[in-house]
């Protein structure tokens, strides 16, 4: 953290846990009979409680979004560009939620959290959640917190699929849905991706079918190259270009197979960085959940008919030169809203830096954010 | 093979094996004192010897181009869709030579050939070769077949790459060049694939630096991630949406980690068929070959440059849905051929099918190299 908080950050944080004891029945057929879930809030809830705004994370995000957990920190929150006091996400005008998702890694209940039934970390065990899932755990979250309804439900990627299912599901708990940089469902080609990673994470003979804990072991080579995988998904051809183009580490080839280029180097950095703060097991659970995602698929494949029943206002963003979730896929979502008498704004920010974009702070991209989120005040009072 | 040979194949074929005693040095600074190259012709070498194409093949490829080794084959070579009695490269006209390059797999000297000079395989001390050292060795091959000057050297992908370093490093023996679906450098994202592809077989525990053979192993899941993702490039995504969508193998979801999309099954199914027939070691190889080729490198960077002293005709086609070498790449080719003045044809191709477009017989490409290649005798006699 820098020396002196800025005066548009949240500050230092502290996570809470919650625990449920609501058994949570799951997509897959699995029930729950209890969980944690962590979450920080950022701002004040107002008297009204009218003012709360939940962010959803991304496949390998977590709740903490925005500040630092300590001064030395070297980093603050994933969003903490767009959460803040006078940010985009104006914490001094709403109370912002921001929950590690189940069957994640950094705190919720998941793989390596203990089974109560047997007294040992799930692991492999843990069962694939779902979307729908998510979003019926944080409405219990909501219910925890005294929030009825949200001022807005917001996140990029499987972030923005969570946005759009509580449209689907709670029409009534959410005024707005913020979905950016996401899509409705995968492409073949996205899940051909998910595949290959889970493929390298289960190949690594140190996954141990995904006991690999109880083996005092990690597969991190598989799991390094899911992220390796990802990264290059997740950021243009240009930006890559823009990057790192062809450079060579070493001025000169070597014609051999340690790191010649310096996109080798960076990827396998990402990848080294990755296995440190991650789990292979909840990497795996998460790319299935991204697959699955398909809310349509229970509307006869028909999303105008899907969204028919949305009360929320939506915003959708997209980027772009964002390949894994292209324009195209938000337009799809806007068209059927539109189709279906919604009020949606759509924008889709000019940038170079791919599906990674959303989590940048681009001029255009914030300033809609920030006149979107200004806008939700006055229109309650209206 | 069909029963009956149909009247546009080239039928029955046999490669021939032809060893080479002058040493050759390599790009990477070592040299092989002696080699092998397998090749294989088609058609019939005409009085003038003026008649030659040579065929040069792409990462997995291989000498056998056309026609069968065997009755009993299940399928013809890899590019027999163009080469044949009345195809598109007419064997009643063209005498075709097609030969495994070095480093490869299919019987040209490579990993695993015997080193002379230790009495074992090569395996990972074989040699990076470049695109630079294959011409050199096919020159050779020319040499050997009494051939002083190509009617044509064509490919796609990295064999359109060896085309046009044909073109650059030997203009008095080429009279076309034909580049398809090939760029003159890989992108930051093209190396970015490739390094992925690497890790995945380095990584496997069964790759032992390269010494897999002499363990009795074979890096077989990394070499199957490496295909399923190489795969996923060589596919459009609309594409893969038209052949495979969303299809589930069950029709439901199982909330496993077994096959559950079609995309999947067909992911595995290619892996492990490429690793039955596909050398680690030579992949690797062939992945650096591509990594390296940069001709204007030697030209300041400047592909007019690189290019002024060519004295082929060029025709250069390019497919619209293929994105791991787009029509833009191929463009920045031709326009590099334009500003230096040389005859050149290029067509973008109309087609979904990615840049394994190359290989399938698509009336429209296909029609403009029959017409290409029936120009070039008509030329000749000029």
């Amino acid at each position: 953290m820098p020396d002196s908080i800025p005066a548009d950050n949240v500050g230092v944080v502290s996570p809470t846990t919650r625990h449920f004891d609501e058994p949570l029945r799951l997509d897959c057929g699995v029930t729950l009979n209890e969980y944690d879930l962590i979450y920080e809030t950022y701002g004040t809830l107002n008297a009204e409680r009218s003012n709360a705004v939940l962010i959803c994370h991304a496949l390998s995000g977590d709740h903490h979004a925005a500040g630092y957990h300590a001064r030395n920190d070297a980093k603050p929150g994933w969003w903490d560009s767009c959460i803040g006091p006078g940010k985009p996400v104006d914490t001094n005008e709403y109370y912002v939620v921001s929950s590690n998702n189940l069957g994640g890694c950094a705190g919720s209940t998941g793989p390596l959290s203990i089974n109560p039934a047997t007294g040992k970390a799930f692991g492999p065990d843990f069962p694939i959640v779902t979307v729908r899932d998510w979003v019926e755990s944080q409405a219990r979250l909501a219910d925890a917190l005294g929030i009825d309804r949200w001022a807005a439900v917001m996140g990029g990627s499987l972030g923005g699929m969570q946005a759009l299912q509580w449209a689907i599901d709670y029409p009534d708990r959410i005024a707005h849905a913020v979905v950016i940089a996401a899509a409705s469902k995968l492409s073949t080609q996205n899940i051909a991706f998910n595949e290959v990673a889970r493929q390298a994470i289960r190949y690594d003979t140190s996954f141990h079918g995904g006991h690999y804990r109880e083996h005092d072991v990690m597969p991190e080579r598989g799991l390094m190259l899911a992220r390796m995988l990802g990264h290059i998904t997740y950021l243009s051809d240009d930006v890559l270009h823009a990057k790192f183009g062809r450079e060579l580490r070493d001025g000169k080839f070597n014609f051999g197979y340690d790191v010649e280029f310096q996109i080798e180097s960076y990827l396998r950095h990402q990848g080294q960085a990755f296995v440190r703060r991650f789990d292979a097991n909840s990497y795996l659970l998460m790319t299935k959940s991204l697959d699955y995602f398909d809310p349509a698929a229970r509307f006869d494949n028909d999303l105008t008919k899907t969204v028919a029943n949305c009360q929320a206002k939506f915003l959708v963003i997209s980027f772009t030169s964002d390949w894994r979730f292209s324009p195209a896929k938000s337009r799809e979502l806007v068209r059927a809203l539109l189709d279906a008498d919604k009020d949606v704004s759509y924008i889709d920010v000019d940038s170079e830096h791919g599906h990674d974009s959303f989590l940048m702070e681009i001029a255009a991209y914030h300033d809609v954010l920030r006149s979107y989120f200004a806008r939700i005040p006055l229109e309650q009072q209206c």
